[in-house]
């Protein structure tokens, strides 16, 4: 094998702790909060070093990076953006050669119990929801430092008031046109704080954004007659960006989880938009971003922010 | 190869479609109701031919058993508890060698999308709740009927009011009593109703008694002090019981959820019973049954609702 | 609620702990081998003072049971069965309370990585096998103890060779004769050894059992040519008997994975049988025991292995 | 909500249908082979109008984009690169607002059942290969066209030949130096072919190049002695480099599963690196490319492979 150090260049790497299980129990009163994470920690700099020649005198252990984050949670953890944020001026502010990193969580929703003496939920008994996960994820680059919040797993469903039609026909077209459809996804979302956000933002204001894009991204696939996957995601886009004005851009990934009205015709039955076959595979996959006018692209935070190969 | 239908004998056997996807939209009125079922039907009765001589004379096709499916559907779905034994009915009254079978069912919940003009709830606007899962199976021996119904992937968690202290001791034993710790478990829960429920009951019976089951759980759960999940198992089946008279047994399958307490002190740090690591393997695995003092095991039964192999 | 000891019994229990992770390397030469196992173990005997008052006097903490397989493993795994065989000789000799259990084990297989210096394989290194996995399972009920073996996820196709035909059809029925389609499964199998094996075998008969069932397995499924799957599945189950006289029974699981004739009529196309979808769901499930003429059903073994719940 | 086409901007978006599951049987001599893919197929170029109003003109539906793989596979697959390039060629040269796309396939092998008559491999039975998937992808910008070829879960470890020490210590270090450890990972890699290559490449090339490079890592993983999973990457990337010459670049995604050595000192045991207990999370994340010296670095095409949000 030739020297590996002769004719090769280091390319963009990052390294670190991935899905650290961090559960927080708040327990200053009886009344206890839980806060459920998986956090990830990846570090950007100068490891040059570690690659070509094993030499680990820069490589702050992964090990090392998961410690961090239990000992962070001992003063709370707050908002995951808020969390990652002080995980990232840790790590940059205490080693001068990591320059950057990614800092990703999931968040995992507990409610409290109602039970038949406390019917507006036990103090310390709860269950998970099993909704939708919320996404954190903190980019920073040098000086640039990014915040994306989001979900994943919001399943989602009209039983009427969507179309597809009109669409091109070539000779590989067998789709009919449909005037009403099940329309069904399961909606991935990241959002882009515009830059002066990390700063002024608190967990509560994080918290609360969330809320808020929540309840527009609902409202809007549920107001929204439909002509196309696309045009609902357009629109939960733009009721996003309506609600919480510090977001400059979204994107989504949205499967088309196709519900096929059965044939029943064989069996001397109609159909009358009743009875459905939910198929697993193939699905449709509808991605966009929404921006405001005035918002920049900026490609790089979404390629971190999307994975690495 | 020697002839295989000189030696040996075909044991118990069952076969079937699995995993049918049928969701079903009421939309008699303009405020339509989702149900969404992945269906399991298997025949048992004679098919000895078709494993000894490949003769297919006997063999209800897999897609027929689909097709069913999809077909009873256009009548209505009701619960999946009376859904099935329909499909046990037909498939054992229409074909002379079918003397039984089991038919299974997964239900997922879909609740409307609360929205700014409709906060009671859109008319026909899902969100699908990622709680637990409702099951029901149905299990037909000759003229023996038995319904079972369950839940799986329940999460619940205490964040105090469990201990676990006074275990015996060897020379493998190095965990410490505790008498203040985290209890987590994903319940999995198969309730038996007694053998004269299934010509009583109708679909809003198990529907309102799944409904009191699952109340009667969570807040046995929440209100029993724990000195060990088995205890916790334990009451959660009584109070089940107590509820729904109907019901003769219970059976639970509860991992537990190991949540550790992060040894922050290397950091300086104490930690109050608030930082935990929620580990994912290896798990504790409780499982028990608890029964009415005069109701018989019914071992064959619950065999046929574990699997097959 | 009701003093749950007063009106209710506890039914079967059994408890542990599930998947244990260990892998043993074996460096007693610079030739390693490396054994991948997933080990769980569950006790039964009397633990009904846990359940009804939370008394674990006789609950052997499901830590001791990970630490015992860890300190057992020191002196060497060998076969899955013959280590699950200690592990039920050691809790049931060790407890007097335990009367049996369930001690299962998955195993993965590691191959040597052939490189250009060591073209037979490294001594070192290695890669993951990602086919099927092997497993064992150990079942003690007072004096008697049975092995099971098995395999999962075997998956296995024929792309001709295969054809259904003469089934029944009824007003359901809309499937079509065919006399070549493809036929693809993924084979679930467990066989059990004749009761007087356990004190018979060693580790070395136990893994040679394992390759020639798998080799008969996979020589019967190429074999066969199949008018139904339930054909291929007995001739499947005669090899393994007629190849290994000291298995008993066998049972197999076996999902029928639907690939479908793709219609490229609409695109002016033929399709000769060669272009196929290949489906997720429903699928066909096909399930059957095998026996030999003289051999006894044991059904309670056979719940056993399926699970609780 | 306000007009939101009033005030936002439609960003990068992209369409199409997933994991279009495509079951490939060359039969033209009684000795079949089969290629087992699963297909996505996403368009870019102006599909503003269906986002902002609906009007689906420009909307090539994913059902047709489906129909296409299908049809397409008549005429044979070749390899995923190949058969992926003239799905690119087919849309961008038949829809003129089509300007480019992200077409990608995973590739599951399948290997000759070896049977007692044929030693060799039978003619028409298969089982599947569970090792490592393969991986394809094209990306087009205009007139750019961009092949990545990879892989994902190849799954290796070196039992000894491992150490990591060095590292920097700070508060939050508890790990100590060690000079002898397990190191395994789940190697998850992506190669660029320099662009020259999809006008020069055909389906046996890309063939030879995937083995070629699936050697030459696997050489190298078990060939270096490892100071570090950084170091072992690196060489892996170099030693790609260096047997393929068309290869511009290579990245990695690679998972340190850590396996711990079990305690067995309150056992009264030692633990001589034998006993290990094989963790599921957290896990290391190593990321890192390897370019040639006179590579371009192609960030828009990584951000592609990598996804959309």
């Amino acid at each position: 094998m030739a020297d590996p150090r002769a004719s090769y260049t280091l390319g963009p790497n990052q390294y670190g702790k991935a899905e650290v299980r961090l559960v927080r129990v708040d327990r200053d009163t009886l009344r206890h909060r839980v806060t459920d994470l998986s956090v990830t920690s990846q570090l950007a700099g100068d490891f040059t070093a570690a690659h070509t020649s094993g030499d680990n005198a820069h490589v702050v252990a992964t090990d090392t990076q998961k410690n961090t984050v239990y000992a962070f949670a001992r003063d709370g953890v707050g908002a995951p953006e808020t969390f990652l944020l002080r995980l990232a001026d840790h790590f940059t502010g205490s080693f001068a050669w990591v320059t950057g990193g990614r800092w990703a969580a999931e968040q995992y929703a507990w409610s409290r119990i109602p039970t038949s003496t406390a019917p507006e939920g036990h103090d310390h008994a709860f269950s998970r929801d099993g909704a939708e996960t919320r996404t954190a994820l903190v980019v920073r680059d040098g000086d640039a430092t990014t915040v994306l919040a989001g979900l994943k797993d919001l399943v989602v469903l009209k039983s009427t008031g969507s179309e597809f039609a009109g669409f091109p026909r070539d000779e590989y077209t067998t789709l009919a046109d449909t005037d009403d459809r099940i329309l069904a996804t399961s909606v991935t979302a990241r959002w882009r704080y515009a830059g002066s956000v990390p700063a002024s933002f608190g967990a509560d204001r994080y918290d609360s954004a969330y809320a808020t894009v929540r309840a527009a991204m609902l409202d809007a696939f549920a107001a929204t007659y439909s002509l196309a996957l696309q045009q609902t995601l357009y629109a939960m886009g733009a009721a996003v960006l309506d609600s919480v004005p510090e977001i400059a851009e979204i994107r989504f990934s949205m499967p088309n989880r196709h519900h096929f009205l059965v044939d029943l015709a064989p069996f001397g039955l109609d159909n009358p938009g009743e009875v459905f076959y939910a198929a697993d595979r193939p699905y449709g996959l509808i991605e966009a971003a929404v921006l405001r006018d005035d918002a920049d692209a900026a490609e790089p935070v979404w390629a971190a922010a999307a994975g690495f190969c």
